[in-house]
């Protein structure tokens, strides 16, 4: 099936490249040990699992624990097996995410919920998580399993909070902060911690990599929370609307509803706090953000974490590796434009 | 407030009470522990949390993980957060399986998703999952981690075998047993094995302990299954019928079905598979299950492995700590009368 893409694109996978070649053998192994335990004899597990990891995600979060595993000069096997925990932990988040929003599409698919119930979602969601402790149990690290269990602490109450303020457009930007720190940037931030810690490097290092992690987070949940309205350019894709028909209050809405007028807060109330959402009201949502700079803004404050990711890294010397983990914070920034 | 508690209740909590003597003082700690990790700087994690740990389970699984841990001489400190991570992943587990079998109810009071929503339930499962982990990770036991991860997938496997067999009359003892192996008794295994695990007893007195608690934990899951059809009386107690309501299909209805008449088939099939349940019908369920002893024949089957998980126990020499296991297997069948 030939695909056409367009040459902007072609020019932003670019950014990814050399990350993607870097990590090109591991991730094969790392794709691997998913499939190998995303089984089970109990026939709706592999089916439920396969269907989001068939699915294509991009495998970032695995990605950055090669990479950063590779910076650090790691030269053992355990890296492979905590990439796809990583991943494993990202996927029962999504699966639990899916139910807790009431989503009938995951990456351009049903989601798994429409397909087998909320009931059996929940259930392969925890056997993954199982799968993914058993798996980092495997590589045998208490220090990375100290890592992954913390995050995996603060993801759910990275997801209550965000549940607790649901359709609350009085949310600040610090509690908007505080959720994405914890729901999304703190696996991002584990996912960079356990490379380094593997390779028992220096704190400072250790350190440096959690850093590149939590702000690189932040700002793809940044520029994540800005696609869904489009991004800078009007143009309305996929999945556009998505967070404004569930009442999500992400930092396009809490800058615009702060920068507004009492008329145009009323419509956020109406539109997200009470749900009632006409024909034209998305539009009128992407007009009212741009006229206040709300996700020019939001991708700005993207590219404030984007350079505190970058300079996080600056202890490390020069290296095919740290180049390309740097190319990371641009991709992840430039998929809005 | 005073509580009148019948004659036969109390010569039953009798046989418990050695166990619950011999662990008082490391339950104490448990319980500490268990209400420290509970707590969350976000709202509605203790809440919900605290609803269901507050209402009071029996505890059963974190007393096996101490009195397991005192038969083989364990001297340390990791046994009591070892106990708490079995009760959080327990307690998971029904805040999961509330939202899963849609249940109104949990423990005689209104279920967590009744009162914060599945979406919150699911969520602070996750959490409490994430803790659990916390907390055996802080135990620093490699093996102990192993044994609790993999009960972990176990369980969830099992829960999804229960769900693929909802509804289904055609479900054999077989198949039921492997259900019940894994979402019950693989978690009282794990709670009986990592005791002498910490204490680095030798194998075979480690698998020892695993055989009492796997086998105690079908015991435990059949006399729960013939009670919750009023157990060997025909006494109608509280909570009688849910899980008639709910189409499970249990062993005194696999065996009333497979020793039932063609047109008593056709009644279950109406009841289980198509849900269509109508005044008097659990009272004929009832009464068909005494005809073809499904209920007495379930008890008998506990009794059966109640007699394994004795069993189980005698390669150890007497002491108290023994004693009181056994005592428990009676405790656990006599429930049901």
């Amino acid at each position: 099936m030939g695909v056409v893409i367009p040459l902007e694109e072609v020019a932003h996978e670019r950014r990814a490249e050399a990350l993607l070649t870097l990590v090109a053998a591991d991730m094969e192994r790392v794709n691997q040990t998913i499939l190998a335990h995303a089984g089970s004899h109990v026939e709706m597990i592999p089916e439920i699992a396969n269907h989001l990891i068939a699915s294509g995600g991009k495998r970032l979060r695995p990605m950055l624990t090669l990479a950063t595993a590779g910076l650090c000069g790691y030269g053992g096997d355990g890296h492979v097996k905590l990439a796809a925990a990583v991943e494993f932990m990202h996927t029962a988040t999504l699966l639990h995410d899916d139910v807790v929003d009431e989503s009938d599409m995951r990456r351009g698919k049903l989601a798994a919920r429409m397909l087998w119930g909320n009931e059996a979602t929940v259930l392969v969601g925890d056997y993954l998580l199982g799968q993914a402790f058993k798996m980092m149990v495997e590589v045998g690290s208490l220090p990375c399993l100290d890592v992954l269990s913390s995050a995996a602490v603060v993801i759910a109450e990275g997801e209550v909070m965000q549940l607790a303020a649901a359709k609350d457009t009085q949310t600040s930007e610090d509690d908007y902060l505080a959720v994405i720190r914890a729901k999304t940037a703190a696996l991002f931030a584990a996912a960079c911690e356990v490379g380094p810690t593997l390779a028992h490097r220096p704190k400072a290092e250790i350190a440096a990599c959690r850093g590149y992690g939590v702000n690189l987070g932040i700002a793809f949940q940044l520029i994540d929370d800005a696609l869904d309205y489009g991004g800078a350019s009007a143009k309305l894709g996929k999945n556009v609307g998505d967070d404004f028909r569930e009442g999500k209050i992400t930092l396009p809405v809490v800058l615009s509803f702060r920068r507004g007028s009492e008329h145009e807060r009323a419509f956020w109330r109406r539109t997200l706090e009470q749900g009632e959402i006409a024909n034209g009201d998305l539009e009128t949502a992407i007009a009212t953000m741009h006229k206040h700079r709300g996700l020019e803004d939001t991708i700005e404050r993207a590219r404030h974490y984007g350079a505190m990711a970058r300079d996080a890294l600056e202890l490390f010397p020069a290296s095919a590796w740290k180049a390309a983990l740097i190319d990371v914070v641009d991709f992840c920034i430039e998929r809005v434009h």
